[in-house]
């Protein structure tokens, strides 16, 4: 029936595009291992609300939404609980995405997600790079007994990366451990523009961006499960997306977000003005 | 892709049954002539939001969504400011929904909009007795020169009435005067379950059934625009229902939750329980 | 300028009335003593703030403050930090307000200040009967070395009240000492009706009513620093409300609305409602 | 240091009191099943927190805190993600406190987590009688795969309770399934206190009260991950209470408090209160 | 009465300045066209109640609001719904404050009553520069069919500036064409202040300054209702206004406060600092 | 019994360490005289539960929670009201903290009780600097007639301090006399680190560092009661603390937290981190 819209959503309108060769948004609404503050189960649904804010058009780009072929899929569903069976659903919609020759751009949820996508695309990708925007180094091993705590993401993730090559953007929390992993793996830890394009030119392959929203400033993201003080502004966001290039990037997820936690709404406008960001650029690969 | 679902919300996993002879859920959420405070315009999608804690079956009516037709349509695309166009826009969905021999079940959205439903159910069944269950008279003839401001969203309903047929119930805010026209036309106040039996009892025909939250007590149902102490509990609600015969039930709307004015979220779980079971009352007329 | 008005609060728009003979609102916002959580200096600027929403009619009176002198002073100058200076200004205050001939109705702030206006009225009308609705008996000799905590409001009244007759209505906390104080002086713990008339009918003099807010359950009145489950409900206030003698109605406060503990706004519009309540009965003595 | 105290929260200055033969509260801040809104797992330490604002005195138990022993253990460190650790953990817990003769009192954390201390209890008491107060059946077999969601609680208590001895006080939601089930048992559903009394009376055994807070209406306990209108109010809980018979209380829980769900802070007020009561019944057996 | 004292807000306390040849500063609480986010009508009152927290003396003008002729005149009385009677009421006030020699300071509300303003301060001098901070371009000819929504604000301006000199500061969203207009236009995008000073020198006649609040980052302004990442800080704000000749500025006004989405209320403060900063501005003119 | 642990923050946890030349960490949640709004009573608890989300380690000092030694006392007991009894009991706290050979660091509640602290810690060490991090000059000699008023905590602190020997960094708000008062005294006023490395250089002696809070940009951290837009950064913070010669740091204190101000608890959160920084930097002394 014409006269009816879903809700006005910029993701949602989007649907009405084609179904093959475009970007695939869907969202895991799955928070279970939070450490701290639990939420970013909503997160999802959040952005797509949000984004009923924000303009198609990105300025920084010179693209627009309502010329390229998105597809929202809704959210996964999952059960609550242990991480693994979440993990191992996203996995196989992940693999059905590439299968349909979409390119996915997952939405959280927690970070300790991203390694079933990340195995999923790799699984195409052998030599894939996987950048890493992250307040938290999410190297441990284990955390109180479980590997799949979101504070090991990134340990996660690098068991399913054949080619272990990360690249680590914006972290600023850890143990001593992780810091002194970071140092002799010679990892870059601010968001030096100039240092971050030479380190990601030597690599010609496929990129798969990471976002765990908490790069950001508390100031400018405050809706986030355990925030860090002295992250990255918008600016450094953009300048960070301009060093990348669009053409190798292959897939991407925006984590973290826990809009019950920032009742102004802002955190959730920022996250869909990322996700429209990365949408466009992923659309360019 | 069966590996997706919207969002486990109650009303959208109905959207799999037949598109026929069911019940049509739609939002509708304008809120531009709330004179105290708007927000209602959220109504809508934090009802099904909210539903998704709720189960499918009801003990009181002992029914469950699963065993009907139930679709849920979106919402209303609409231009914020002047209500005439939301009204006229309203008139022409719900004509289009009952054409398509489905039960409207509005959300709102501000209770200005009802009008545009009643009218055209009012096309459909002339002799319609026209049920308002509210704390607010809304009975004025214009609000600082206003016609359609939502405190005389009861007089416009009555316009496009023509059985001139309206029983209010739980009213406990308005001017002299609206108090007077009602004491004059003899219409219920209070919601005592035996005198409202006995008013319904002599109408056989079909029945709108309109409900402005706020008859609630803003104890239980704090997210509205003019909450007024002293309204009913989920209890006297549920005594209303139960007097008001299922088989003549043609249409109702559920208007003015603004969800965002209670941060518990509890008013969007009343309210989905609200519509849970005006829906299951619905399907079975 | 006539284009312009304050803000549309049905108190504030009363200040077109005859300044003489009439119901002197005025709001001391001082919270200092606050055992557990501050925040009743907000109260009075919110309760003019929440009128906006009720109408000038009530109902169960039968009146309206078109129809009354009513007048808003504002909100008495005051110091933060220690309790003494701010019962004495609320002392001159109330003395001025009745040299005026003018009836007091005061907002507060903390209860531990109705001391200062219950002895300018007592001096005035010697032979006061002081009805106290509250959770809490407020009895204390002093609390932490503190005479004027508000935990001690109703012991400093007595102080100053040479008829030493106080009614205490809704009290359902306080000490073992506290609660044996109140069996032996025989005074009215619960709220019932019959009892409570019977209790008011011998005292055929003047009247002072104070009421802490948080007589009313947290359920309907979520917005005070020490909340108590168990409270009363806007009915059972209006009983109340309902076997007190008007004609010998001489002043009355309103205290211990912390607006910003309900975001909801809705503690805030049960608090104007009962200004707007006892400020008709005040206009009628 | 004597200059010292933690935080003047009623439970904390109890800890003074011997280590024996007293009541043992301890909290389980685990969320991690909840299928709407997470955020129980701060349930424990706002309890304690708004204990502040309490007095240490129960007028109707004519009982007082500083009178009986009572040790306040802190919070079971347990991981997230999945329940069974934690389900585990609470097993171990409990034992200890009953091998060192304390009653447990376990402040939630979700209601999976009881099955925990139910086993543990029923192991020491093997025909205990478990009155569950709670708002959802939680009597299902397994929900999206996982058995100890906390939709199951109550069918998992059952699998560790020997007498199969179970009363249901208070439900008001549940799949059809679960309400057949219900009948066929001659379970109690609603809340009728002489029919409470006479199901308790045949019983003369050892009592295990598990207290969903849920059981409470959302206008005055909103601050909870599922809301179901219609609950029972503070009145209706005290009157249960003075069913129950004291001497036979062996163990209790009260869960599912979200504090951060209710801004105003009085669900976390209403839980301690529920804590204070049944502390003092505790005490008396 | 002398002992009271409104509320201490630093505007108020200046209304006990002369009435003629000073700022006068009026709200407009409409916010009926908001696409997103209302909220905006309760702005002009949450500035003044901000401004309680800030001092008189402003250290980067080295002036002092006690040293100004300064009233506030409340707000304006409006409708809700259609914005054109509130535009055409704006425009009436704004004559009115023009023809008592006073200059005039608007609080919004939205932006689209700018228009009203602008018109009246136009009609008395013709060749006016308006100067436009805001993150959002506004020069859509129509939204959803409505030509006077906020979308719309500076294309209306515009309408009714004779000189057609519009100076954009802070623009960081708008459409495609919206862009492509403001490159033909050659209008200042970014806020580069030896740019501003340079666009701004040639025109030595009269300023109307225009601040839409959201020009801010929403991380210090996140109560806005379309808030927009990527924004200014205070510093660049307070360099803005240091290359404005504060002589030529003839009217201003600041507008899209939401305070109700921002529950810290430090939106509110920042619109309070602006606003002391524009009216010392003002009073140098 | 080993089984449990408060609530795992960063800093209950380190009581396990040795008893004496440690860090003593302590609150005072005293906010009587706060003039906008109250709530720093809640800083120090808020403190604790939001160290739960920080890690132990500082990659800008490289140093570990875990290895030094750290104590938390827990909150003086004070009574709410007059500011006097609570400075006399933070002097005497202070007295016997330096007399267990511990540094003491304080957790506020509001900067007037700052005097006593500085007063028993400028007794042990009359050469004594003060480096005051602050939004407002706090230089009043007193304020609507109290000295004590958390605008004159400065002007407290120089009375006990024998040296007069203040350093004032990142003052942005006060009265005409009081920049005066600055310029004169050459006081520093922005946050130029080699500017501030200069000042401190030629002390060698002891240093106590008191940290108003609200030294930040309201945009990092809203939740205090007086915000002043045009605050410093993190990194800002970070550059102050590198040019302090932890040697010579023998006291300090963290004040105005009034963490309800800002539910997304970020706040508290920076507040943690800002407390972990200086308690590793106390440690080193």
């Amino acid at each position: 029936m014409s006269l009816f819209d879903t809700n006005g959503a910029i993701f949602q309108e989007s649907r009405r595009g084609p179904q093959n060769n475009g970007v695939a948004i869907f969202g895991v609404g799955y928070d279970g291992t939070a450490s701290f503050r639990p939420g970013a189960r909503f997160g999802p649904d959040a952005i797509r609300h949000a984004s009923v804010g924000l303009e198609n058009y990105s300025p920084a780009l010179d693209a627009d939404l309502e010329d390229i072929n998105l597809r929202d899929l809704g959210n996964l569903e999952i059960p609550h609980g242990s991480p693994e069976p979440v993990i191992q659903r996203t996995h196989n919609a992940v693999r059905e995405i590439l299968r349909s020759e979409m390119t996915p751009l997952m939405l959280g949820g927690e970070h300790s997600i991203s390694t079933g996508a990340v195995r999923a695309v790799a699984e195409k990708y052998p030599n894939l790079l996987l950048i890493q925007l992250d307040a938290h180094a999410d190297m441990r091993a284990e955390y109180l007994g479980d590997a799949h705590n979101h504070a090991c993401a990134m340990a996660r993730c690098l068991d399913v990366l054949p080619s272990k090559n990360l690249l680590q953007v914006g972290i600023r929390s850890g143990t001593r451990e992780e810091f002194a992993l970071m140092r002799h793996t010679n990892r870059l830890v601010a968001a030096n523009m100039e240092e971050l394009a030479r380190r990601i030119a030597p690599h010609e392959g496929p990129i798969y961006l990471t976002i765990d929203l908490d790069v950001f400033d508390p100031g400018v993201f405050p809706g986030t499960g355990t925030p860090e003080p002295g992250g990255i502004a918008w600016e450094t966001f953009a300048s960070v997306l301009s060093v990348i290039p669009a053409a190798q990037l292959v897939a991407a997820d925006v984590m973290e977000l826990a809009p019950d936690l920032d009742p102004s709404g802002c955190s959730s406008v920022l996250a869909a003005k990322v996700v429209r960001e990365v949408a466009l650029m992923l659309a360019d690969s």
